[in-house]
């Protein structure tokens, strides 16, 4: 039986994903050099689809990391002087916390209840504060900030830089990459790819405000400084040897969005989302995590369940249907359906009758 | 025509990797969550291969990184209080240098002239440093310690941790590693396996160390703390999504070079370097870059040229032998000949034919 993965990442393939791999195969993609004039191709190419795809302006650079958690680290050491201000709803925007916190930064943050994200209309911040991170689509619980609410935040502090971890929520949000200055994403997700890429999107403030940082002797001079991610950028390499077949798969699949179309896999995706919240909100077993609809992500779907969560995902197993369990202290508390590209409507709408008959 | 990479890395796949991949997707391998059985299944059997194959004692942990220059911070973030010492021999050695002066280290470095190797019988290093830093097979022109030379440093300063860059030597190096602490390397090097992963062993006194530094305040505590990477490596996980494809790759890739035997690899390896030296020495237009034999890497052949090495490298090209460049400021003064497992003796006769014959 062919099972299909509705995890929040690594999940379902992209459906092109087997053919690109045996394409790169043929091509000796897992062979050739990163110093090669084929992988600046790849890396140019994987650039520009990016751009096209997601609306994504000139002046933003795009270097390559292997994971989120990486990119968090990166961005605290090179962007942070002395203070970052982290808004947290789950358990990743507080992840982003620890991580300033334990390489002696000075970390703030605000922080809500379970399941609620926190008002921003009230937000201060002092002027002591080099950056402000927000997790748009926060993977663990399935909340989402509305983008008009993210763009507020810029409006109040146009002179900090504000950083978004959209780990789990591209290619489906639609960001105005003109009110932020700083997006990163993991590939595993809602690219459909496999784990061990990920993308970091900067703008030229910065690129100016790392640099500010090393002259003011409170950033990261390091192998991985944004200095040298953006000069290796400049002529499409990278610092270190990269994930080059990853790369080339993001590449290809950018590609294939392409060609169907972005406004069609947005569509797609809230159709899809719309079927799993009303089969939620009429479940007698199940009942959405997130009360207020405005703050519900479209792409991590997150359940409460009446019993253990293990025992849903387990017979769910025997159809060969894989979801994601709770995070952390919700590992039995929650089931996550992820609603992907990769996901088609038709396998949501059988899971969607499969759960209305469980 | 199939092309033939000798390049140092990425460089020829090992033989079996293109059906291990498609078993890969037919598995799932690509789609499952790094918090599954399923991976640390993928993960134990892959340390239980790798201490097979290398003979790694029990009491080293095994860790995954993206890369070796991502491990070279970890190692200086967790390991060195104050002070490192490196000897440096080439690019790289040198990079692990700069890498622990980048990250506010105090490092020193014992250099030589290009081509040869320092004179370890001298070293002096003062009770100051924490570490001393040795790459056994330098990459960038295909100088090798003998391991002697290595234990010597070990016996020398048995209270200093002993960390081995091995980036190309493994599998080919039989390292005895009770007299090393930590070692590390890159899959596509010799495994001949898809670059994104880089792994690295460390024994019981890393482990004691990264402890005792934060204790005193002088180590990482962060999110790639020696502390998490050891507590989730206990459960067979990383700290965040790895690799999965590279990991389970390489559990495979060490099942079959486990089947193929370990002495008949290196007994391979000596005869293919064998033929490739003598190759050189009775060349008119190459000549061998290292002058003692005794420190020629039996895994990077690095050769001088007459004229400029695109020449032969283009010319090759049009063979289908990819050569490699030389590095940095040998650009286009060496080749370099990478002599792996994934490469055949029946590769290696066809390369020193066409040598000859050039």
């Amino acid at each position: 039986m062919k099972k299909i993965y509705f995890t929040p990442g690594p999940t379902e393939l992209y459906h092109t994903v087997p053919d690109h791999l045996k394409q790169a195969l043929k091509d000796d993609i897992l062979s050739i050099s990163h110093r090669s004039k084929a992988f600046e191709h790849i890396y140019s190419k994987t650039v520009e689809n990016l751009k096209a795809l997601l609306n994504i302006p000139e002046d933003f650079t795009i270097f390559f990391t292997s994971s989120s958690t990486e990119t968090m680290e990166r961005i605290i050491m090179n962007l942070v002087g002395s203070y970052s201000f982290h808004i947290v709803n789950g358990a990743f925007s507080n992840r982003f916390y620890q991580v300033a916190n334990q390489l002696g930064k000075k970390a703030r943050k605000l922080e809500t209840a379970s399941g609620q994200s926190p008002n921003l209309k009230n937000l201060l911040i002092s002027d002591t504060f080099d950056l402000i991170a927000i997790t748009q689509n926060e993977t663990s619980q399935g909340i989402a900030f509305p983008l008009d609410e993210i763009y507020q935040i810029k409006s109040a502090f146009p002179e900090k830089l504000l950083v978004v971890d959209a780990v789990s929520a591209l290619p489906y949000v639609a960001f105005d990459y003109k009110n932020v200055d700083s997006v990163f994403f993991s590939v595993q997700h809602g690219f459909g790819l496999p784990a061990g890429l990920a993308v970091w999107l900067v703008n030229q403030c910065c690129i100016e405000k790392a640099q500010l940082n090393i002259k003011n002797d409170k950033a990261f001079q390091g192998y991985h400084s944004v200095e040298r991610y953006y000069m290796k950028a400049l002529k499409n390499q990278t610092p270190e040897t990269p994930n080059i077949l990853g790369i080339y798969l993001l590449s290809k699949v950018t590609e294939d969005m392409l060609l169907k179309g972005i406004h069609q896999i947005r569509r797609e995706t809230e159709y899809k989302a719309a079927l799993l919240y009303h089969t939620l909100e009429n479940h007698p077993k199940l009942k959405c995590f997130v009360n207020e609809p405005r703050y519900r992500s479209k792409t991590i779907i997150a359940a409460e369940t009446v019993m253990p969560s293990n025992e849903i995902i387990s017979y769910f197993a025997t159809k060969g249907m894989i979801l994601g369990a709770g995070y952390d202290k919700y590992k039995f508390k929650h089931v996550r359906i992820a609603n992907y590209p990769a996901h088609s409507k038709e396998q949501i709408e059988i899971l969607t009758d499969y759960l209305n008959a469980w």
